[in-house]
């Protein structure tokens, strides 16, 4: 193999592979990049066997060939290079050479041959998503994942498709969070772990354009144009998000995203240091009365709302209720409230396509 | 106490105090922030012993009194509290209600009758410097201070001043950094320890204000106006630094910082994975070639340069190197060599006032 490549364009699409790559990989040969150079092309792939990430640029190819580098040095190496030509040379017997400038390298790397085959995508069904809609799906629920793999399923999060209805789903029996959308495509449920879903969202940049997604019966593949990711799907039974999600209240509020957050990132500073994460929400004639005590003391915060239907007292782990409040864009919010062991239902007033649910906290003192 | 002062002000100075507090205390008082208020100021005090900062600021006291308060709690609550007027009142008992907006926080203080007394400096001599000369003084020095303990004297910093000529140096047995300038004091000899220099470089905004430094026969003192910091001074004979630097050569190379300091960063990437860090120079005939072998590979870089006198081949650890040339702001450096087991001496062509010397490696195959 013998290509010549900027220095640059190299190592940023060495960086997007690498993210496909595990530092604690048992087999040897994964902790390399793969890279192909055939009609002047240059593909690079990264992968743990669950992950894998597969990506081409153009390249002036002089001679053809295949080899594995590894990931780590690769990456090192023409990052730290000037920007300039580099020209990648190997040998038969798998020696690299690489050259830039006034630099020279001479590294060992490994037989392609004993790289493993990604999964072929026979291409079942698929549908377009604009990469800035998915990135943003992903960032309001992912976060709601299971991190605990006593029941693995939750560690991933639903992406159902019924009538061109689109929802992604995440929920780990204390909150659950659900974006919805549209797709052109046919009916399906899958569960992606969410690693994967955090690597595509890393890997996505801010433009507009389409991501294209394609599944099969046991992987999805994301497909970015130049970047294709593709990672196993979760198999069992994702729980029936939609019983958990009831639209009547008795208590509806109204409050300033920004003011309810911040009012809770204070109360739940004393809660933090107390171990136990706990404030109380105190809603009455527009007022809504956010209380916290630990052994260090006690924090009484006081934030104007509007209420439609009943007071009501509650209590919830600041945490869960900060993480939703935190990825949604929206000024204003709703609260929906049936009663004090029952979820509370977090809505922007300006996204209908969101909803956050968080379990309260049952609390001795609260009637 | 009673105060009223502002969020962010307030916010400000708790993070300046708290750079002298360690989250390793031994002492329970001492990783409270002592709030004194008295005369319209507010002082705040953290200390670990060793070091301790001392801070003043305007405040509208409405009742004078001191109070100690954890630190890394008050510091939370004010910095999440909105951009108003902070409302401090402390009652008999220690109780400390914290008021801004909407917000009210009760937490337990400790009485200031606990808190350490800061040793009297009785100013038996001083000197003023420039703010951002003091900055980079410390910046070129002090990373070249021991790490370890086996020599306590060499981790702190020698400041030596004899007939006006102030010198800062530190070394730790591989390479010393030097860095000279004047002041305007009576001839002194004490040793700094690297922990309070770098929490005075910290502290000094980029302003070109006047820094006061004082000295008894323990203590250091940096008075910067509303901060001051004092520090125990390290016990014990600094090493002769002048007999180290010697000022013949038999080979002086001019080079760009930055063209070899990229060399020496690549060529060290394979050296540090071979866990040596050895990179072997052989300079020559207007060139320098810098080479390192692991075992992952080699690497092999080349590098005009300007010679006066002797070929010479010589191996350093590269990470000496580096953290002399990381802090060389001029374009162009000499690095003078007497022999290949004697120091080089690097000086930057624009600042006759630094100087960094390292030792080499002696290598089986340099002779």
């Amino acid at each position: 193999m013998k290509i010549k490549i900027g220095q640059n364009i190299l190592s940023k699409y060495i960086s997007i592979v690498q993210k496909g790559i595990s530092s604690k990989t048992t087999l040897p040969i994964l902790s390399g990049i793969l890279v192909e150079a055939y009609e002047n092309k240059l593909q690079l792939t990264g992968t743990d066997l669950e992950l894998g990430i597969e990506t081409k640029l153009d390249c002036e190819v002089i001679e053809e060939g295949k080899i594995v580098i590894t990931s780590r040095i690769f990456g090192d190496i023409i990052k730290k290079l000037p920007n300039d030509e580099v020209i990648i040379t190997t040998d038969d017997d798998n020696n690299i050479h690489i050259s830039c400038s006034n630099s020279e390298f001479n590294i060992q790397g490994h037989s392609a041959e004993e790289y493993p085959e990604l999964p072929y995508i026979d291409n079942e069904s698929s549908f377009d998503i604009p990469k800035d809609l998915l990135k943003n799906m992903i960032r309001q629920t992912v976060f709601a994942t299971a991190v605990e793999e006593t029941r693995p399923i939750l560690t991933g999060a639903l992406l159902e498709i019924k009538n061109n209805d689109l929802a992604l789903v995440a929920l780990d029996g204390y909150r659950l969070a659900l974006k919805k959308s549209k797709a052109d495509c046919e009916d399906l449920k899958v569960v992606i772990p969410s690693k994967t879903l955090n690597e595509v969202s890393r890997i996505l940049d801010e433009e507009d354009d389409n991501v294209n997604i394609k599944f099969t019966t046991n992987h999805i593949l994301f497909d970015l144009g130049d970047t294709i990711i593709n990672s196993r799907l979760l198999e069992g039974q994702f729980l029936n998000y939609k019983d958990i999600i009831r639209e009547e209240y008795t208590s509806k509020v109204t409050v300033k995203t920004n003011n309810i957050k911040q009012s809770i990132e204070r109360a739940s500073l004393l809660a933090r240091e107390g171990r136990n994460n706990l404030v109380k929400f105190e809603i009455k004639d527009n007022k809504m009365t956010i209380t916290s005590n630990s052994e260090i003391g006690n924090v009484h915060e006081e934030l104007d709302i509007e209420l439609e239907g009943e007071d009501i007292t509650i209590a919830f782990n600041s945490k869960y209720i900060l993480d939703g409040l935190k990825v949604i864009d929206s000024d204003i919010i709703n609260m929906n409230f049936i009663s004090n062991v029952n979820p509370c239902i977090i809505k922007p007033v300006e996204d209908e396509n969101y909803t956050y649910l968080v379990l309260p906290v049952r609390l001795a003192e609260v009637n």
